[in-house]
């Protein structure tokens, strides 16, 4: 048991120093040395678990929406759609490794030739806000001509753009307020009046809610280990 | 006279061959004697019009704006917003190399000492669309509280995010879809009712309006040609 939660600690020190290079220099540029240095993991260690740099890559984008820690539940599902939306655009703001290694490898085109599949990240964020908007919509927060899964794209692509143009022009300084901004517009057009006026999108959510899902994941991997003793 | 056209045409060209080969293989990946094959200009020619791969990459970045062909004036300034919208669209759906390879140089975010700056397309749709929405205002087409500053920004990073996102999951396929839906919710929520019912977000706009935007350029191209004959 030990042994195997060893393997799992240094499989995570990897994918870590792994998305912090693809952060800071892309894909194409990053190479394994370099993330063997910065990990202290053995190459025997490293090639353990990954075969290749590519692997490493799908690694680092497969686990880009499990980055986000989970938000609790809220009382209105939009609140939720919107809080989870300022937990990662708080991720980003501050520099978490993890995202932001993960956003760069899925938004870089790269070469036709890496064989990265971009489409794990999005498509699992498509089904997460599918997931949530099919709730607020069993619950009667939505207008009722919205599709479910036209908004869940919507919102994927948008906010997605929202943090390109961030990066570009204020190295994600500005984030958090253009990911409320965005918010606030998209809900507008798809929440009943009623839901609307209850919903809170001020930016100063963002690092509470974040403190909150993260005390939250602590505790559940607390939980976890004890159990696993 | 005829020189000086004949320098321009060469420029052109060479710009053109560049964004094709730059959304081919991304900034890094490309080489200045790759453009030279693909647009069979002399070293000397390219070299007398551009000292480096950089200054190139500039001028297509300087160019995405430009390269929107100039959709005429509507009776609604956000039919026009949308429009705009749906042949920038169309562009990328069909594979425009100038738009294509412009976009993927902004986006792909590249080494910070590229010296690229990608601020600059994106400042431009961001002053662009706070013209077009300015207009709007000022002939009561937005809701009081909308400020216009924020909206022209939301609008330019959402655009950018659904062509990342379409580019993933379809090759362009659903571009003109997925921005349709775009703008119907994005001025779902700032257009006063009165305005937004006599809009058309319909995806068959995207085709009919490029075509003809692209009429106009040309008519306005051959107007200017004859005039400085």
């Amino acid at each position: 048991m030990a042994q195997q939660e060893r393997a799992i600690r240094t499989r995570q020190k990897i994918v870590l120093a792994a998305a912090e290079l693809f952060d800071e220099v892309g894909y194409e540029a990053a190479t394994i040395s370099e993330v063997l240095k910065r990990c202290g993991v053995t190459k025997g260690a490293l090639y353990f678990h990954f075969a290749s740099k590519e692997e490493l890559a799908q690694e680092v984008l497969a686990g880009q929406v499990a980055a986000l820690p989970p938000v609790p539940e809220r009382e209105l599902f939009l609140q939720q759609l919107t809080d989870e939306a300022l937990v990662l655009a708080y991720l980003l703001h501050v520099g978490d490794p993890m995202v932001r290694g993960s956003v760069r490898l899925t938004v870089d085109q790269g070469s036709p030739y890496d064989g990265l599949d971009r489409g794990v990240p999005m498509q699992g964020w498509i089904s997460h806000n599918t997931d949530v908007l099919a709730r607020a919509k069993a619950a009667g927060e939505l207008l009722p001509h919205v599709d479910i899964s036209s908004a869940a794209t919507l919102f994927t692509g948008s906010f997605t753009g929202v943090q390109v143009l961030s990066k570009i022009m204020t190295r994600h300084a500005d984030m958090v307020e253009r990911v409320a901004d965005l918010m606030r517009t998209m809900v507008s057009a798809i929440a009943v009046p009623g839901v609307l006026v209850r919903l809170d999108f001020t930016p100063e959510r963002a690092k509470l809610a974040y403190e909150e899902a993260a005390r939250v994941r602590e505790t559940g991997t607390t939980a976890l280990a004890a159990a696993s003793d």
